[in-house]
């Protein structure tokens, strides 16, 4: 069976979101049907959730509440969006899923893996992603290449401390080692250019 | 020790959060600290998410969303709201708690009892009422009390079936042979004062 559903994951600022953008233009140059589309958020109703997850003033929030939200916009852009498109034979490429919650709830919130994985089977069941790609970066590169581009939404995730950025990225390559054959590590330190033929070469070797 | 935290349950319309007002003036009137709060909701943030879920225009909300966004709100109000009041030592009484999520989306939904307790077990751990007072009434009764009420907000759950309110009704039901020592079940199709006298009947044994 052929590989459609695909999910970029790294810390903040690793680029995934504009060589998402650059796979999708190359892909629909080939003639692919293709569906870009972004976590939390994909329809009308997570992207309400988005709003409340991500709202800067929302500084009370407790980790188990962030983390169910995610699992909740999650199980409705997957209804909405996802299951549809790659039913309807798709390939789907989606910028951030079930990873970033495993990574940042799980281990940045300290939330346990274990635990913020058993609701995230509630939400979409045992539907993994085909293939994951992990744009590897220092965390501190990431969070200067964001700080450079004043014109990127800061939200409330941004604003967390640099060890917080850490633990994600030791979280992500935890990750990597735990699911060597769906999660396919890119140094993403690299000129953008040199990231995205890394990817394109992946994307290729799994879409034939 | 002594029982603080109370939910008041039961389909639409069975008057809970009327008697509510008059438990908590009674109680005031005899000096005793009070917290009245209501689910979903209670907090900023999970007020934010209550108006995602009952927004009567999110007709394509998955019931799978649905009950992972209750259970964010819960443990949001729970962290916020109920667990300083009771530490304070307030008695908190709070209209609706976790069994309207196992009744409505465990039984109404289809998502079963397991699966939904299991998701709101990692929203507040095993932190369950010291007692519930289940309002029973004839669902079509508790909705024709709704539809004579022209003031009150019509929200996406009231909209439902005869049919779903039915197994809803049962479901509390279930619950009540489930935790036969948590849970009071009164009589709420009595006219109102009866129904506060059985309510207030309750609460002083419990209180003393």
């Amino acid at each position: 069976m052929s590989k459609l559903f695909f999910t970029f994951e790294g810390p903040e600022g690793a680029g995934k979101t504009t060589i998402l953008k650059m796979v999708v233009s190359k892909l629909q140059e080939e003639g692919k049907k293709v569906v870009a589309t972004r976590e939390p958020g994909g329809s009308i109703i997570a992207e309400k959730i988005r709003q409340v997850i991500l709202d800067p003033s929302h500084l009370e929030m407790d980790p188990k509440t962030e983390a169910l939200l995610y699992a909740a916009a999650r199980s409705q852009h997957f209804v909405e969006k996802i299951k549809p498109s790659l039913d309807e034979g798709s390939i789907v490429l989606c910028d951030r899923f079930l990873d970033s919650s495993l990574a940042y709830q799980g281990i940045g919130r300290g939330l346990g893996i274990d635990a913020v994985k058993s609701i995230n089977e509630f939400a979409i069941g045992n539907r993994l992603p085909d293939a994951t790609i992990l744009f590897d970066i220092d965390p501190q590169v990431g969070l200067d290449r964001i700080a450079a581009h004043s014109e990127r939404e800061v939200n409330r995730l941004d604003a967390e401390s640099l060890a917080f950025h850490q633990k994600v990225h030791q979280a992500y390559l935890q990750l990597a080692d735990k699911y060597p054959t769906r999660i396919y590590k890119i140094d993403a330190n690299k000129p953008q250019e040199e990231v995205f033929q890394s990817v394109w070469k992946i994307m290729i070797q799994l879409l034939n």
